[in-house]
């Protein structure tokens, strides 16, 4: 079935991959996939509940420290445990990992928004019992992680004990192995307050640094019992339940989690507040606003594939984790690892503009919006880090942020990558071709586009009549700190003639106005945008006729990928920097992205020499790379190529590809999925003119179908091997193009094409 | 006075800064300037005694830690204090920041080798002494530091109390302000040995991670006293002596110290034994020692202005510490700051090749081969080291070390500046050249040669024609990982082609034989070398007939230097590497440094062009720059330029005028000094066929003096405005070059040029 995910392992290593892949969240809360009742011992877990953007700073530490080298890295907190919930049988403790597992499943439903465990279980003395755990993190009440277990005691059980508990001594993760993280980071938050109050178990803690609060209110019901004891310790609270044997034992525990950030200093008032909400509702009337949340979502987001179910479940677990991770409060955005787990610790990057962000735009744009109203709330801090990296103005985004100050501790891979803010500034413009949202456009999007396009022109040089920008990083990390990143260049020549654009559209408006006094805004400037984005210089080699990744990329002696043992990926695992910087070798898709994301700018037989050329020295060690090399396969007729990179991408976190599922799912590459169909597979582009497809349906797959949002409209798209057909859903008659042709499409209405 | 240095300041800042100008040794022991009795308890002292190459490791800390980043670090240690001596006069302490200090003077007398501190000084009850202090590092006995003291009671005193002491309890200086040194790597010594024996006080004491020991035995004399204690406590030693005040009061105290490296396991026994042979010598026996030992350093090594005081001090100060900084032992090199300070962790850099060898090659042959061997015994390391770096052959020296351990934490502008292997081979050719010792050739050049040019064919590559080095940093530190790098690239060039020169002079003998085996080097890579050097690329810009820094350093954008306050200087305390780097903006002259060092690449009015270009962008940051803006502004016939970065080099420590000599003395500044005068005023070059001069004399000078040393002959050189005198004073008949002119000497015989 391709609507859930299953796994009954009981090894260590796959159960620490399986915490991201059963995690649960909602895009505010995020719950790792661990065991109530935990593992044995001797086994490693990362044990782990996060909230978005819920932060705490720590001490970068330099052997030589350059100025202007942040000197504290944000990094998201586990916070308050209540995940644990032990279950006694007559004295003999519960675990997987004693007895005789009789039976025992695990799966993600996928549609319906929980994880459930089923459980046949022998003790070692020989008793018997079934126990079904169901776990979930509310869509519709985002403070809330709810778990409902079902015992059924089968044979020679006199008594059943349920100690349910809330844990505030808690820790991040760390790695004793892993010099990165030093242990002296691991504990970030201390309990201020802990109570029981009107039945609640109620802990508030507090980060070391930033002071930042959270609370856990916790409610615990259980359909009989013979006795209950609640115990207030330093740092948690158990509450422990007696009950005989009769029938079925219903256990619930409704967790309810607020923070400052969300909800101001009244957090834990708040917390009981919705508590007290939730009280009237049973675990099955939050089952059922779950699967309702989700069956909107589906209804506008799923991609049905037929004749191909092991692609058709990847694509919708990697849906289905991209709803779980992505913030919807305007507070927050999509972290690297979404709240799976403490890779990358809970820093956003341009992982959500590039990978991420147009699957929200085209199906389900208030997320979208939400993501750009985060970025916006950091322009202040990308003026000031500007200054701060010597520019006299303009914005420039943090590489690896929370709250907007630069996390990345090694500058070439980090601060020198400048593209974030045309690529912020680029997923601006997309949303405005996409929603055409003019109120948006006026209000964020042209001072987001103008403070950008300010960091362009000091960050940049005209010469000899061309505009170049030296010094920067582009996506391939194998290669820092060079001039001329065509990536980097062509993004920022979109980023300046788009500020322009939408200068002249809003000329002499009072909106306009008043921008120019608050930004300090002359006509002059902009006349420099357009000078120096018509100017642009983009590297081109004549001899390959390819777009050269940077002035001197070409120049450098070719990395012998064959003769490179397969033990020696990801290489920057095994190769100092200097030696890979020395190699035209790419760790993921750079010019090659530029080409996806602004095909315009270069003819088409350029952009397949590029391809050609650059995807012979890529190692895709960088999980973003996949996707990029399925869409441009796609558009240049590499139809089995386009499905194998594609198929790489639906499968890396459930087959854990790249060894390191267990830090947390790679978000940025499941975005990669969606892109690799629509963009890829469909063609999918997004012009001024309106919007293009070129589909080429994979010769694996008999049909798919998936619906988009454009321009207050709603198309339903149905491709199989012989034709395509288009149909409006909703929303006024629309002009499209298939396979650059125009077609008027009207509402209700199906056109159908031949592939 | 032009042979010594003198201060009477007890301001703290220039106490600091007094500590390194007044710091004594001898390349194997050095101590800073303190005070035997200490300052002002509220006064910042870096108190420090040091043996050159004695260290220990500390953990490098990064953010994100990559592949091939040292984890250690070689940090020179604070050892074993010896240098406090307290006074009292009738129970009060003597200080000079207590009572009257009717007279103060303190004096490095630099034609004997001591530093002497006359004081007349009234208590605050109005009792009156004279003191002085002399203390000496002793160049014949490299163990021995040695202090004598006179007191001579003036007005009504009845007992002297002398309280001597040796200190184990000792650490590294550490600034809480400065991030790069964290506290926890400030105590690096503990005692293990403590006690009296023998009359001597012995403490021995081991590092926390090396387990290098290190020992001091220290004796005591007084030349009268009514009663003598020693104290053994658990760190420190001390012997309090009470006289009557009939006589004046002479106290000797004479510290030896040992060490594992240099003595062994026995290096207690060593010390006592050294002690022993001292006890018969007084103090006046040492110092006669010292006089003559700088009577034969003076006498070859001397240089002599007319008519400018200041510069000579300047010139006699540097040369003077700089023999007191260089190992002589083949055990140890000449750290950065020497052994005056703890700046740069006593490590080893390019700085001995390019800016101090010279010196000691033209001057103290003996020494230049010391500092050689400890090059070579370095070889192993730098191999491991290529290795490491992902290279297949060649030896990659480390960029900072003591021991040959990479301890540089910021690859940019560390690991990357790949030159100092050529660098290193540059300075075994001069070697050759100057000394044409040919069993030095057979025995140490030809492996170094081989070795570094085997790193360049492995670093480099071919592309159409030309041998190509990317990803390099050359010696301008505001410009990191550049393609190309005029300097390496040319050193690199001329490092391969002494290698084959080398290769093909020993051909066919017995010991080229035996090092191509034990080196598995055939003629095949010979010819490789040959290929690399002939068609090494050098970067070179048709329209301002200049070469270029690197291969895009002239599509930069310039850095305005005019427009930046003066307080922004030096520019990296004030912006961001990646902001640096944008910008043409030098540090230190890095093509310039190519053109003195190679000035047969190039051909005069390329030289004078690219001088002229690069000038303007150097904001000679580094310490190591003005030295060469002097030599090739002399080269280039601006005299009077030539003479004004001059003198900068010689004043650049007795002036402070770069902020941090409290953290040691700039010593290959001072070696530039040197270079600035011989190399610049005088027009030396070494070449294959011989030395040449071109003499112009400063404007400002009436005349000028100095010897020289080339193959086994010893020349004199008088200079004035009109006409420069060259004579032979031993050794056979030689041809030299006057302004490009052939001249025969014949022994004893003088030629006089005009000028």
């Amino acid at each position: 079935m391709t609507w859930k995910i299953e796994d009954n392992s009981l090894d260590n290593q796959q159960l620490l991959v399986n915490e991201s892949l059963f995690s649960l969240g909602n895009g505010y809360l995020g719950v790792r996939g661990n065991f109530e009742e935990g593992y044995r011992e001797d086994y490693l877990s990362i044990r782990g509940i996060y909230i978005n953007g819920f932060y705490d700073e720590t001490d970068i530490q330099y052997g030589e420290k350059l100025y202007g080298f942040p000197e504290k890295q944000e990094k998201m907190v586990n916070i308050i445990d209540s995940q644990e919930v032990l279950i006694y049988l007559d004295d003999e403790a519960f675990s997987l990992f004693e007895g005789e597992v009789i039976d025992f499943s695990r799966t993600l439903y996928l549609e319906k928004g929980y994880v459930q465990r089923n459980i046949h279980w022998r003790s070692p003395q020989g008793k018997e019992v079934k126990i079904q755990f169901k776990r979930l993190v509310s869509f519709s009440t985002q403070e809330l992680f709810a778990i409902e277990i079902m015992i059924e005691p089968i044979d020679g059980i006199q008594e059943v004990k349920v100690i349910s508990e809330v844990e505030g001594d808690v820790r991040n993760f760390v790695d004793d192995n892993d010099p990165r993280v030093a242990s002296g980071h691991a504990k970030r938050l201390t309990v201020r307050e802990i109570e029981e109050r009107e039945g609640f178990s109620i802990i508030k803690s507090k980060t070391e640094v930033t002071n930042l609060e959270v609370s856990c209110v916790s409610s615990v019901f259980i359909n009989h019992q013979t006795s209950h004891q609640r115990t207030v310790k330093e740092t948690s609270v158990s509450e422990s339940f007696t009950c005989e044997t009769g029938k079925p034992i219903r256990f619930t525990k409704y967790n309810v989690y607020t923070d400052t950030r969300k909800h101001g200093k009244q957090l834990v008032d708040k917390a009981v507040e919705i508590q007290k909400e939730l009280s009237i509702q049973p675990f099955q009337a939050i089952v059922k606003q779950q699967e309702s949340y989700l069956n909107a979502f589906w209804e506008l987001t799923d991609i049905k594939i037929n004749g191909d179910e092991e692609m058709q479940r990847g694509i919708r677990f990697n849906l289905y984790q991209l709803l779980q991770s992505a913030g919807k409060d305007g507070l927050s955005n999509i972290a690297a690892k979404g709240l799976s787990g403490e890779g990358y610790e809970g820093h956003y990057f341009w992982d959500t503009e590039i990978y991420m962000f147009p699957l929200f735009l085209m199906t389900q744009p208030k997320i979208a919006k939400s993501l750009l109203l985060q970025r916006y709330s950091l322009l202040d801090a990308a003026r000031a880090r500007a200054k701060e990296m010597g520019h006299q103005q303009g914005a420039l985004y943090p590489w690896r942020t929370i709250t907007g100050k630069e996390s990345s501790a090694y500058f070439p891979a980090g601060t020198a990558q400048y593209h974030i803010s045309a690529d912020i500034a680029y997923s601006f413009i997309q949303y405005y071709l996409v929603t055409k949202d003019e109120a948006f456009l006026k209000e964020y999007i042209a001072e987001v586009l103008f403070e950008t396009a300010r960091l362009w022109i000091d960050a940049g040089h005209m010469r000899n009549g061309k505009f170049r920008i030296d010094n920067v990083t582009g996506p391939d990390e194998y290669t820092c700190i060079v001039n001329n990143n065509y990536y980097t260049n062509s993004m920022a020549k979109y980023n300046l003639l788009w500020a322009v654009k939408v200068f002249n559209q809003l000329q002499d408006t009072d909106v306009m106005e008043e921008i120019m006094v608050k930004l300090h805004l002359d006509k002059a400037e902009v006349k420099n945008w357009l000078q120096a984005g018509e100017n642009m210089y983009l590297p081109f080699n004549e001899a390959l006729q390819i777009n050269e990744q940077d002035d001197t990329f070409l120049q450098k002696a070719v990395w012998d990928l064959e003769s490179t043992p397969k033990d020696q990926f990801p290489l920057l695992l095994h190769y100092h920097p200097l030696t890979l910087y020395r190699y035209q070798v790419c760790k993921q898709a750079d010019t090659v992205l530029a080409h996806f994301l602004l095909e315009d700018e270069e003819d088409l037989d350029i952009i397949k020499n590029t391809f050609d050329y650059y995807e012979n020295i890529t190692t895709h060690d960088s999980s973003l790379s996949y996707c990029v090399h399925s869409i441009m396969s796609s558009k240049l007729g590499y139809t089995s190529k386009a499905y194998d990179y594609f198929s790489k991408t639906a499968l890396l976190d459930l087959n854990n590809t790249h060894g390191n599922t267990k830090d947390g799912l790679h978000l940025a590459n499941m975005g990669g999925t969606w892109l690799a169909i629509i963009f890829g597979f469909c063609g999918l582009r997004v012009k001024e003119n309106g919007i293009h497809f070129q589909p080429k349906l994979p010769q694996q797959w008999e049909a798919l179908s998936f619906k988009l949002r454009y321009q207050k409209r709603i198309l339903e798209l149905d491709l199989n091997q012989e034709y395509v057909i288009y149909k409006l859903i909703s929303g006024e008659n629309l002009t499209i193009y298939h396979n650059e042709k125009e077609i008027l499409l009207e509402q209700h209405e199906t056109v159908k094409y031949l592939m």
